[in-house]
């Protein structure tokens, strides 16, 4: 079954998609979905969600996990990513996947097994589960493929937290 | 020329459509579009999307006013209403309309002249510049009313900001 992973942005939507067979994953593409800061923000949500709906067109994944926003220091920041989040879980939404959110905790929990786990250390855990020769970059496609695999994860253990 | 206006919400988006005939307005239609709170996200926001690309579909607007959101307190909430607000300005550029967003002090400095204008102030002048027999309720529908105006006396004034 085809997992998309979100990592959520309006600079940088890091996306991956994984093939979960059995106890591992095989891995379709993953990369990121990038918008210039000086082009007006309409155009930056419009461009998002066409790449999205593509990569969902082409891919068809089943479930597709976002990781959770969260923030508390910069209020304007936090709103302009947080309309990007919301074209992003629309374009999910209209693929019919099922939509699934984590926070950072359990991202790390489920990949580390440990809840104050480093970045460095979810990306390490990212690459071995995966495979891959290098941890991908930047940081948030690293990020959608370890809430992908949270996913994948919270499957396997049948304790998938449908929220949104 | 049609004119939108949209006060951003997730549980209450208030709309207005006003016709600019030289200097006075000619209402063509006001009103919420309403999700309830315990409906999962993702489908609050698709709701939200497809009654407003109806709406804009019905009236055409030529142009498209936002009211900017602004928080200092909860940014949980924030980051909700956000969300939908990407929702929001997702379907207006869509529609190929002009898109504008007024902040609440351009607001208050368009209808009532005065800066630290009360909300009842702004509200009074809203039913009096469209010959309304009473305010419009909710506050989000007179709110969405006031920015149609606030472009509306932008174009006037040939003192339009494009900003999104």
């Amino acid at each position: 079954m085809v997992i998309m992973g979100i990592d959520p942005g309006i600079a940088i939507v890091g996306y991956g998609f994984l093939d979960l067979r059995g106890n591992s994953y095989k891995v379709l593409d993953y990369g990121a979905i990038t918008t210039m800061p000086k082009v007006p923000l309409a155009d930056r949500l419009n461009l998002i969600y066409e790449e999205m709906n593509e990569l969902i067109e082409k891919y068809k994944p089943i479930d597709i996990a976002f990781e959770e926003l969260f923030f508390n220091k910069n209020v304007k920041t936090a709103i302009t990513v947080a309309q990007a989040r919301g074209v992003e879980v629309l374009s999910a939404k209209k693929s019919g996947a099922g939509l699934y959110e984590y926070t950072p905790l359990q991202v790390k929990q489920a990949l580390v097994g440990y809840g104050r786990a480093t970045k460095a250390q979810v990306q390490e855990m990212v690459k071995i589960i995966l495979n891959l020769s290098k941890v991908p970059k930047p940081d948030d496609v690293a990020d959608a493929l370890a809430v992908a695999i949270t996913h994948g994860s919270s499957i396997k253990f049948k304790e998938s937290f449908r929220m949104i």
